[in-house]
């Protein structure tokens, strides 16, 4: 059998990356070495990739042991220019989203139709190293660069292990469907999946951020009738229109706790509640604010390490549920192709979510609009 | 049509009662007057009842606001002697059990599938009186005499809402189904309508009385294969035996936090849990205990006051569950009657629960019995 190779396969490939390194300070544009894939790790190309908050929290470095320098970047869409040893399910030109998170197909939470939180390529932050022999394959004149969360996108080309590539339709316009490989995936699955709100049924989001619409999305296309959008900043609401959120409270708005605000407007609580800030307060009124009996609240944003949930017991014994959710309960390459699929049905949109475009040498200028707390989504193109 | 009426309808009949002066004080049997029903009200004659925790609970009336003299009691089997106007589902003769919590048929709760916290009927521990005047129908020489949760089954005779009435299988033994009206039924549910773990899962029941015990029979029936039992009191393993309960743990012998134990003996958490104890400390560890990706813990246990839950957010973004339920989601009169034709079909056990037997007017003895700890459930012949 004859198959086709790149022919780049095998060789170091020398590419530009954005490599960030101190915390806080602008990405440099630099020359890196990208070394072939090892054994079960796919070599990608990538075409776009966009900017998530957890991208500036880790570049940041507030509160984590920081990590540099580092190839940051977890949003994207690539093509594979080749592939390791023992790879067989993927090759050379296939359309790919990279995941933060994997999909090794044998631990306990693969093989549970729940979970998606695989054992072996389970997000890992402080992790700067392949884990097949614990070593980068990003280096500038032979000093080594540390990954992030296994999928360093801001390089032309980077090296992924292949439990965390997602084969998508090949069809699929990769400047838009690469914000699916993170924050909007999660949003729609904690809602989809999670929530599962009834048709005619009423939800409040908390947070109206790119994760928050998401999960607003996500309720319309379950049919809640009454989707009520939770967020400290007015601005969000007029973004927050164009994705089916119908009504709006701003807890600065009222002097009294907000989830008693959202029992009055629906007759005892909400059906369903996603918190989508990361902040304790939201998360505490998002599981409050849900109707006893029957009310199910999902916790998606990420809270600060010592933050503690707190409630009485009483609150859950009314048979309220709270879950919680991590990348919306997607199981990064079994179901994320169907994710892009139900794109290309037309089932959701996400030009709304695209709110800026830059080139790959601009890259700072994304960081800049989601420090200012402008827009949705920023794509980033690596070939302009 | 000729309908048979009992010689007593429409009369106030004189009876025996066990009633409560004051809080904490030996019950007293007098001769008191109960009226007939009102308006979609029901009169039974109790044939036997048990005692219940929640009785001791408020009779005794630490931190909560005192109401006596009363009728104690919600744990029973009865017969309908007579029926007020409305009521068209229950006649002269129906053997019922009496319930702590109601179905009225048209609020949002029971119109749900998933609650059974009715509007109307749900558990008021504070009113003595019926909803239809709001009066009793118990008194002694013209004074009345306070209901508790609208059953009072230490009473020969009481009324009780028809919506608190589950009609059940004339065949089924009341000396046994007695103790279906609450604490077993609670437990039951918990397992199998709430935490619903699958064939071959682990369970942890926190605390091993009747509730706890049922919970385990309901993870029993569900084909659990490891029921972990844990207690303070480690005689209540011996009898915990019985009850499928495969291991045990002593949260005393260990000097590590009990979730830590637990997650050790099952590879990271067990599938299930339930908190059968109503101490904050054995509800936190319950949810902590439980397996990220998909374990589910489910609060039973009825807490003080002013507990607070606590947890860090992360153990809920791993994907943990934690619901709370009220008698073990069982809505009384529509689901009441096939827990009790579970028992005569021989799917559970009601012996094993019953370990003390005693006349009506020794009625002290249970209350006796109960807080030295002893045994599970004692029944109370109403005719003896
Ligand atoms: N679980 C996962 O797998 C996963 C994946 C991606 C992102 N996330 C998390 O989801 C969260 C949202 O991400 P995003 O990109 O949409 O963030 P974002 O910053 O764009 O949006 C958050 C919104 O929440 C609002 N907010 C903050 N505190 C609030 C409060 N107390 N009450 C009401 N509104 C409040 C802000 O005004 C903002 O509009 C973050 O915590 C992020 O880390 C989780
Ligand atoms: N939700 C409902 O509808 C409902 C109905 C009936 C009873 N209940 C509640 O269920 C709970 C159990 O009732 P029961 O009749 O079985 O009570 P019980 O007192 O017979 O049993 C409780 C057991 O828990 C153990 N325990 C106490 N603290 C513990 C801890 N920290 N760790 C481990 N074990 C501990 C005790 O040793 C005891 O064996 C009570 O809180 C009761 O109020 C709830
Ligand atoms: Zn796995
Ligand atoms: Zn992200
Ligand atoms: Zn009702
Ligand atoms: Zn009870």
């Amino acid at each position: 059998m004859l198959v086709s190779m790149s022919s780049t396969a095998g060789l170091v490939i020398p590419c530009k990356a954005a490599v960030a390194w101190e915390a806080g300070k602008p990405l440099v544009m630099e020359q890196v070495e990208v070394a072939p894939p090892q054994v079960m790790e796919v070599r990608i190309k990538i075409k776009y990739t966009s900017l998530c908050h957890t991208d500036l929290y880790f570049w940041e470095a507030k509160g984590q042991t920081p990590l540099f320098p580092r190839i940051f970047g977890h949003e994207a869409a690539g093509i594979v220019e080749s592939v390791g040893e023992g790879v067989t399910d993927l090759k050379e030109g296939d359309h790919v989203l990279p995941v933060f998170t994997g999909e090794c197909g044998d631990c306990s939470h693969c093989k549970s139709e729940e979970s998606n939180m695989c054992d072996l390529l389970r997000i890992n932050t402080d992790r700067g190293v392949m884990i097949n022999d614990g070593k980068s394959r990003f280096s500038i004149n032979g000093n080594p660069i540390n990954h992030f969360v296994g999928t360093s996108t801001f390089s032309e080309y980077t090296v992924v292990h292949s439990g965390c590539l997602a084969k998508i339709n090949p069809l699929a316009p990769l400047d838009k469907v690469c914000i699916l490989s993170c924050g909007i995936s999660t949003g729609l699955g904690a809602t989809l999946n999670v929530a599962k709100p009834k048709k005619g049924s009423s939800v409040a989001i908390f947070g109206l951020g790119a994760v928050g619409l998401a999960a607003a999305e996500g309720a319309r296309i379950a049919g809640a009738s009454r989707i009520i959008g939770v967020d400290l900043n007015p601005k969000r609401f007029v973004e927050a229109k164009k994705f089916g959120v119908t009504e709006f409270v701003n807890p600065k708005d009222h002097n009294r706790p907000v989830h008693e605000v959202l029992q009055e407007m629906t007759n005892g609580g909400v059906d369903r509640s996603l918190e989508c800030t990361g902040n304790i307060n939201a998360m505490m009124s998002a599981f409050e604010c849900v109707h006893d009996g029957w009310g199910v609240a999902v916790l998606v944003g990420v809270p600060n390490k010592d933050a503690v949930f707190m409630t009485k017991p009483i609150n859950v014994l009314n048979e309220r549920t709270l879950k919680g959710t991590f990348f919306g309960n997607y199981k990064p390459r079994t179901d994320l192709p169907s994710v892009v699929n139900m794109y290309m049905n037309k089932e959701f949109e996400l030009d709304k979510f695209i709110t800026h475009h830059v080139p790959f040498s601009e890259i700072n200028k994304a960081f800049e609009y989601m420090i200012r707390g402008e827009g949705l989504r920023c794509i980033i193109n690596m070939e302009e």
